[in-house]
């Protein structure tokens, strides 16, 4: 049970965490989360690119700008977003930064903020004041799980993963939450992830990004997002393993780089409705960007998702979202897998086994490949399909 | 029943149209359409984007540009898209052209050709050349309706349109088919417009673009398109009226447009699966690209059209999709009325009363304004919801 406890954030040496319901979830579920170091951290941040962007949002970005060396603190609450409230929303994000610092004692910029659920509501700041001075006192290494299902929306499930580098004896553990991947940008993404390595807010900025980039990034596909997305990192050097030239960054970054792939894949499995994991793998582009372009075309295409979800291998959608991407491809030069099944090529389906392309689909795991024939670019993205069951849940989001 | 069965294409003088089931549809319904002029017809086209084109919208495209003053008749099916289908394809879409031309006697040259339903088979030439000797007997001014309903694929109604000009003495009359308005990108929308008014080719071209812009590229609405789309329009002549100087020029393209705006609204209303036709209406933006980017950004949000399928007053999901349009949209300046209810202002929710906003959203018809607070330019665009039928319907299109 110890095993199951210490999960995710509280993985590393030196952080406690804790989770309290104070009802902001009419269903009583877990809504307040605190993650503390016993030490100060360095932090390091990724954020929505969105142009509405949520105020704890704003906050966050303001104290790592002025103090990403001495950070001790995370409050999270699910339930309601804090976006779209003005100042009152505004002063509400430092209120409940202030509250935890008094709470845990440390100062109030050494505490950052993540809200996640309903847009446009103000926070019950009496209820929020009360979680947090019912969580503080239990801070314990045995709440990673707790914390984790406290942040959760409509995810169906926590998401929690771990890295321990026995020789370099440090660890990086994390959790996130989110689970709407059609078009991601709007259901919101949040990640808190410790380690207890040493390293330089430059450096950890660095790895942050470089990780992002190939893990998160790949499942909301093109960077847009939410108005609360956000990637946090906090490194508290308990393990006095200090991260600083280049061959240990490369380690470092390749740890998280894990980390924050596992807890990726961990939400389009989890996605809205979704009944397949799906992998989309663009090669032989002219350039990265191209490759991105059309897997996004074909990762947001309802067309193609609802086929997959149909058990249709309907490749001629795939080949269609390719066209519409906006990239020169030429049909002529193209090739698609389903699986292991090459139904199209030199501008014509192949001679392929309906029953073979059907196969290739019917898993809960299903692998795409188109290569473009145009070049050495490639990349992958992470997507699921479009059931039922996905329309049911956001038709009625908010009741 | 006369006045029912001469309607859309049939409705200007010296135009005659025949259908018949060619078993293309496993059905039996209608799958074959013939529209002849009686005189040569000046001819304007516009096509896919898509760079992955079918081989009609390639045919058509080298017919008109040697040929689009002596056109005389456009050949369409059903059940097929000759799309994705290689040489093959190409020498099938001639052959269509070629047999048509026999059973009518004109020049191979003078048939446009049109195909919709499934990507990747090649056409059964058998049946084809059937239809065609089976249709050609039959062709007259009553068969305008058929002939609208032989082009239908996922479209559960016809849609045909027609205008007459009383001073001028002129008639304006369309068919078109296509019924999937998430991404409208892969469900091919086909357009046939007949005029009897006297036009030159290039005249009609620039009025054919005008009024395409503003009707069917507002509901596909980034002008993607499918492999197949196209929209042709004939004018034969037959009411010697003839469109030279630029005041008849523009009352010609005033009737042009509201033929193809009526045509373009019946596909949004028969959307797969569609319960709600959405008419969103972007003001005070700084120019027309970025209010056409913001207006696409919520036209094509899943998280929109389901909250408004459930009947979801979300606005927060409405502000958010103009947040990550890409356009430096600025919350506070934006104002949001779902109906005649101001739901978002300074970039908070308005006091308005749920209930209010829940009504405004009740009714079939959805009226949705965003004033970006930025300039004076302005678009509206039309989209519906995203209901559990667009699932069932495309999960299992191809079976």
């Amino acid at each position: 049970m110890q095993e199951q406890k210490n999960r995710g954030v509280t993985v590393p040496r030196g952080f406690r965490a804790s989770a309290v319901a104070c009802h902001l979830k009419p269903t009583g579920a877990l809504d307040l989360a605190l993650v503390v170091s016993d030490y100060d951290c360095t932090c390091a941040g990724v954020f929505t690119t969105n142009r509405v962007k949520a105020a704890p949002v704003l906050f966050d970005q303001e104290i790592l700008a002025k103090n990403p060396g001495t950070i001790h603190a995370v409050v999270a609450n699910s339930g309601c977003a804090n976006a779209c409230t003005g100042d009152e929303g505004m002063a509400n994000a430092r209120a409940m930064a202030s509250y935890t610092a008094t709470a845990i004692g440390c100062r109030d910029d050494q505490v950052l903020v993540l809200s996640t659920g309903v847009i446009g509501q103000q926070l019950d700041m009496t209820k929020i004041r009360a979680g947090i001075a019912d969580a503080a006192p239990h801070l314990s290494p045995n709440n990673g799980d707790a914390v984790s299902r406290a942040i959760m929306t409509t995810d169906t499930k926590p998401k929690v993963s771990a890295i321990r580098n026995a020789e370099r004896q440090f660890a990086i553990g994390g959790m996130c939450k989110g689970a709407c991947m059609i078009h991601p940008h709007m259901a919101t993404m949040l990640a808190v992830i410790a380690t207890d390595a040493k390293i330089s807010p430059t450096l950890l900025d660095q790895a942050l990004h470089t990780a992002v980039n190939v893990s998160f990034n790949r499942i909301s596909v093109d960077g847009d997002m939410s108005t609360n997305d956000t990637v946090l990192v906090l490194a508290n050097g308990a393990s006095n393993y200090e991260i600083r030239d280049t061959q240990h960054v490369a380690e470092f970054t390749d740890a998280l780089t894990q980390v924050c792939t596992d807890l990726a894949k961990q939400i389009v499995r989890d996605g809205e409705g979704a009944t397949k994991f799906v992998e989309i793998d663009i090669t032989g582009a002219r350039d990265q960007d191209e490759a991105a372009r059309v897997a996004k075309s074909i990762a947001n295409s309802p067309l193609c998702k609802t086929a997959l979800y149909g058990g249709d291998a309907n490749w001629g959608r795939v080949v269609a979202a390719a066209g519409y991407s906006g990239v020169a491809v030429e049909p002529s030069k193209m090739k698609l897998w389903f699986g292991d099944v090459n139904v199209f090529a030199n501008g014509m389906p192949t001679q392929f086994d309906e029953a073979d392309s059907t196969r290739a689909i019917s898993g809960k795991d299903v692998f795409i490949r188109l290569d473009l024939g145009q070049g050495n670019a490639s990349t992958v993205v992470w997507t699921c399909d479009l059931s039922h069951e996905y329309v049911t849940i956001n038709g009625k989001y908010r009741t």
